[in-house]
This record gives structure tokens, C-alpha cells and sequence, in this order.
């Protein structure tokens, strides 16, 4: 990016007010507007830029909800002649095929930064909020080169990893990783409004993570589901297909669900691992906490001090107990070192 | 209990040489069966207990995979005559209904501790795996009180929370939190073996989170579902008909979904929270984190020193880069005290 010609961000959610955030912390000029003055109001006061009114911006970035964004897109093309207009919805057929029909379809570059939090809203945004994260970069049939260019620099400098797709893939690829994961989540949760009295305290760490998503705000994903209805919907009957054998194996021969058991287990492997490449190997350490105020930054420091590099952290406490274990996840290579050095500093730590 | 009859534990899987592991700490005698002898051998090398053979045990634990426990189970009440016999199995009402035909349903008290890890075997094992895990208690029709208070007080010894109830209850109750959402996630990541190219490169938390539970064995699993099989398909063919709603809503119209979201959304929050009742609200605050050696293990410590107790944390941090965003829990109440501390130390710390 050229750094003298300023940002437009439209629309101060969750998303703009973020990569508002990150783009002044950069030192690049942004600019702030959305449709409802209080939001321009509190980005602002987080420090994402000016509310004041833009002349001739380098990026437009329309950060608004899908309902509106094809036509907020075609009017920032228009009012913006020499400007590369980008957006970060999360489904980009029908929007790429809106802006192919006009005239300015070589300004513009879809995008969908992969990111998000439960809580929306300027005041929720955080410069930092696209670290690590998948970031689609969509063109259409005319993106000027150099408009690919601009968007795909932009994520990157705020930490995402850019993955170049044509609209029918990244809309394929989000109802498969995001949409219809999302519907499960949802069936599986709705399912717990009709738990028999008791049943819930039985509840573990595998129903929060499964239902974890379903917590989330209904009116986006209503606009997500719909712009994405044709994908989405032949996944939920794949999905169908899988929940229809695994009765009939439970009428008939639970045997059979081993078919579907293993291709699960096979599936959940396939994901990335959280370090870049598909298959660099995790290994868990468990280590004993107990319930005692310091216990688990003495942890995190001796940890630390293992030298070994922390992938994650999870902390497996409830009902009523504060802590009890602790997982760490490290890479195979390194999970014998950590468990020896804890092990050394009075934990008792396994793999 | 008193302590100076011993306790048998048959099976030295994770659950058995874990319960093994903890009793022992508390300075019980307890002897170890095993089937497979390796399995006895190496639960005596992690010093859960003695291979040798067992005279007038006050409890045996019956810790066996579910397809032999029924047989086990009455092979250990005839066998020990005064002893109490508990198992750790995850389905109930066949057990039960096998046990109260026989002569000694009064000294079996049915158990299932919710505990479990990614790993299984004796090596696996850890004494503290029960904490804060509930713990059902399933008596059959004639179980003597005093067998039902000695099965209580052994879960509450090794951190568990007791949760009495019956069978019936008991195998409704895992199959909606259990069971079903297995099945559901293995479903989901069933479908990413059919990922096109490129599309897992936007995977992100959600989707990991939803398929976790899709990655442990099948095998164990087969039992499980099988001997649960009538409330299992009952969910199942619920889930079913909120996959048939959401289809059919995404062929008319998107708005109709919002009742399934709705619903979801409102599931989910009946959770019972990690500190034990089920409507203490938890606050997430988020904290930039950069990618250096140490500097999870400085937050960690200057989290525990803000004096507020850190109730989860997530780390998000993927595709390459170590880390980026942080979230940690902590109880409402709590969440301004820290974002304070934690700025006033130098952190990015947001809620």
C-alpha cells in the first residue's frame, strides 16, 4: 500500500472497527462512516480514525452485514472513481455476480477475514483480532491484478493469512467449515431446551464445545444461511444421510456405526493443525492443579521456563471445583521435555 | 468408608488405574485385575496398587468395557460376598436390569464418573481426573443405603460430584449430553473427507471446537451407542427433524430459520457454567498476545496476580503463527478488575 492516500471503512461493527484499529496502529490515515452515527461515535473513541468525511481513498473496506452490502458496495465504486473497494462478508457469490454486472467489477476484490468473537460491536474490536486467521480473497472476473494485490497486502499487514478463491469456492468451503458446522451446533444445543430435570449437571467439556457457536447472534446467521442456501443446503443432506444410517444401524446392527465413527475420526484429522501445515503432530500434557490463588500462573511460568512452545491451553474445571487439570498442547517433538521439566519442578505431569 | 478393608479395582484401563492411582494416595490398599496382565503390571508400575490376589475387599470396582461388565459385575458380587461392587460404565438400565435378577442387587450400586481423556490405558491414567467431573450414582431397586453412601463417599474422595439418579434417567440424560452429540460431530467431520481442495485452509476455532469429540475411539464407542440405542435414536430422529426444519426453511424461506437459532441459542445457555450453578455469568476478556518466547507465561502470571480467578482460556493462534489473541474466562464480576490489571501491566487486554 502506498501510505499517503487514506481508508475508507464503512460500517464500525465488529470487523471495520478492527481493521480500523489495526490500520491506524500501521499509521495509515482511516476514515470512519456507518449508517448509524453512535457506532462512528464509539470506533472513534477506541482510536480507529476520523469521522470526518474522505477524499479520494486508496481502499474502501465495506464492512456491513450481507442485507446491504451489495448495494453499499456498488454506491462506494461509484462515489470512489479512483479507489479499490473490498468488503468481508461471509458469502461472496452473489455479491461478486452484483458487482461483475456493473461497470466498476475491476475496483473491486471480495474478501472474508475468518474471524470473530461472541461479543459485536466497535466497542468488542481489537487491532489484533485477524492474527493467525484464514482471510478469502475473492476477485471477480475483472479484478484489476494490482486491486488483488492491494486487498491480499492489506490482510497481511494485519497479521491474516490470505487465501486467493473464486466465489463458488469460497462459498462452498465456508457452508462446509462454518455454515453447517454452525446449523449442527445449533440442532444439538436446541436439543437441550427439552433435558429432562438432572440431566444437564451430568453435562461435559464435549457439549461445551460442540454447542460452543450455537451462542451466537441469530440475525447475522440468518442473512449468512440465506446468501449461502444452495451449499449449505446440500450439506445439511449429507449431514441427513449420515444421522438416517447411523439410526438405521442402531435398529439394526450398531456395528455399523463403526463406518461412520471412523470416517468422523478421519474427517477431524483432516483439519489444520494449529500450526500451519496439515499434519505437524500435537501432543497433550496433562498436569495436576489444584485448587490453590497463583496455582496456575506458577504453571504458565514454569511452563515458560521449559522452553517448550505452548500450542494451547485448556483448563478442564467446573461444578463447583475451580481447577482441577490442565492440557497442554505442544508438538509431539517437545511434550517428553516438558513432562520431564515439570515433573522436576514438583507437578505431577503426564502425557 | 473405613479404611482398612482394601479395594479391588478389576480393569486397568484410564478410568480404573486412575480411580486406582487416587485411592491409593489417600492411603487405601487397593489390589488391581486385569484381564490383559500387561495392563495389571503397568497400573503397578504408575503405583495405582498390588497385583496380588485380594481377601474380603470392602468395594470392588468393576472398570471393564461395557460389553463384559454385566458378566464381571455378577462374577464380582458372587465372588466377594461381602464386598460392595460398583462400575464406571456409561450406559445403564441392561446393566441394572441384569444385576437386580440376580440374588445380590443389594450390595451393587451402579456408577458412571463423566471423566475421560483423548488417550486411553493405564498410562493414561492420572489421580486426578475425577476433579470436578459429576459423577452418577445408580442405585438398582434393592441397593442397601449404606452400599449407596460407601459408592458416593469413594467419587467425593477423588473430587467428583455425586449425582444420584436412575437408570432410566441416567442413560436419557447421556444420550442428550453425551451420545447424541457425539454422533453429531462425527457427522460433521465425517462431511470434510469430502473437502474440496483448499477448503479446510479456512477452518477455524468453531469448526474445531464443534469436532473435537469426533477424534476418539470408535471402538468404545460402539458399546456405548449400541446399549443406548432407544434413546440415542429417540434424539437422533429429533436432531433430524431441526436438519428437516432448517432444509426446508433454506427452500423458503431464511427467516423461518431464526426459530431454530432461537432455540439453539437458548439451549446452550442452559449449560450449567463451570463454577457449579447453573447461571453464573462468565466474562471473556481478550488480551494481545505477540509471538515471544515467554510471554504467555508473563501474562499468566500477571493474570494471577490481578487476584481475579481465571476460570477458561483459549488460545487462538494458528496457520504459522504461535500466538495472537488470548481469551480468558472469568466470572462477570471480575472481568473490569482484570482488563485494568492487565492494562496497567502493558497488556492490549479488551473485553
Amino acid at each position: 500500500m502506498s501510505d499517503d492516500r487514506p481508508v475508507l471503512v464503512i460500517g464500525c461493527g465488529l470487523i471495520g472497527t478492527s481493521l480500523a484499529l489495526a490500520l491506524t496502529e500501521q499509521g495509515r490515515t482511516v476514515h470512519l462512516a456507518d449508517a448509524v452515527p453512535s457506532n462512528v461515535e464509539l470506533a472513534v473513541s477506541r482510536g480507529a480514525g476520523s469521522a470526518d468525511s474522505v477524499d479520494d481513498p486508496e481502499l474502501v473496506v465495506v464492512a456491513v452485514p450481507p442485507s446491504v452490502v451489495a448495494d453499499v458496495t456498488l454506491k462506494a465504486l461509484a462515489d470512489h472513481p479512483e479507489a479499490v473497494v473490498t468488503d468481508v462478508t461471509s458469502v461472496k457469490t452473489e455479491l461478486i455476480d452484483t458487482v461483475e454486472r456493473s461497470a466498476n467489477a475491476g475496483r473491486f476484490v471480495g474478501g472474508h477475514p475468518m474471524a470473530g468473537k461472541e461479543r459485536s460491536g466497535p466497542m468488542a474490536a481489537a487491532a489484533r483480532l485477524f492474527e493467525g486467521r484464514p482471510w478469502a480473497i475473492v476477485p471477480t472476473s475483472s479484478s484489476a491484478e494490482t486491486a488483488v494485490m492491494l486487498v491480499t497486502a492489506v490482510a497481511e499487514s494485519v497479521g491474516a493469512v490470505p487465501r486467493r478463491m473464486d466465489a463458488e469456492n469460497h462459498d462452498r468451503a465456508v457452508a462446509l467449515v462454518s455454515h453447517v458446522p454452525h446449523l449442527a451446533s445449533v440442532a444439538v444445543a436446541g436439543l437441550l431446551n427439552d433435558a429432562p430435570e438432572g440431566a444437564l449437571d451430568l453435562a461435559g467439556p464435549g457439549l461445551r464445545d460442540v454447542t460452543r457457536i450455537a451462542g451466537s447472534e441469530t440475525g447475522l446467521w440468518i442473512d449468512i444461511l440465506g446468501g449461502n442456501a444452495g451449499e449449505v443446503r446440500r450439506l445439511l443432506e449429507a449431514l441427513r444421510t449420515s444421522i438416517d444410517r447411523a439410526i438405521e444401524s442402531l435398529d439394526t446392527d450398531p456395528a455399523e456405526l463403526s463406518g461412520l465413527l471412523d470416517a468422523g475420526r478421519a474427517g477431524s484429522g483432516l483439519i489444520p493443525g494449529r500450526h500451519g501445515g496439515a499434519s505437524e503432530r500435537l501432543a497433550v500434557v496433562y498436569v495436576s492443579v489444584s485448587d490453590q490463588p497463583g496455582e496456575l500462573s506458577r504453571l504458565m511460568a514454569d511452563t515458560g521456563e521449559s522452553d517448550v512452545n505452548i500450542e494451547d491451553i485448556r483448563i478442564d474445571h467446573e461444578l463447583g471445583r475451580l481447577v482441577g487439570q490442565v492440557e497442554i498442547s505442544v508438538l509431539e517433538t517437545g511434550a517428553d521435555t516438558l513432562v520431564d521439566a515439570l515433573t522436576a519442578r514438583g507437578w505431577a505431569a503426564h502425557r
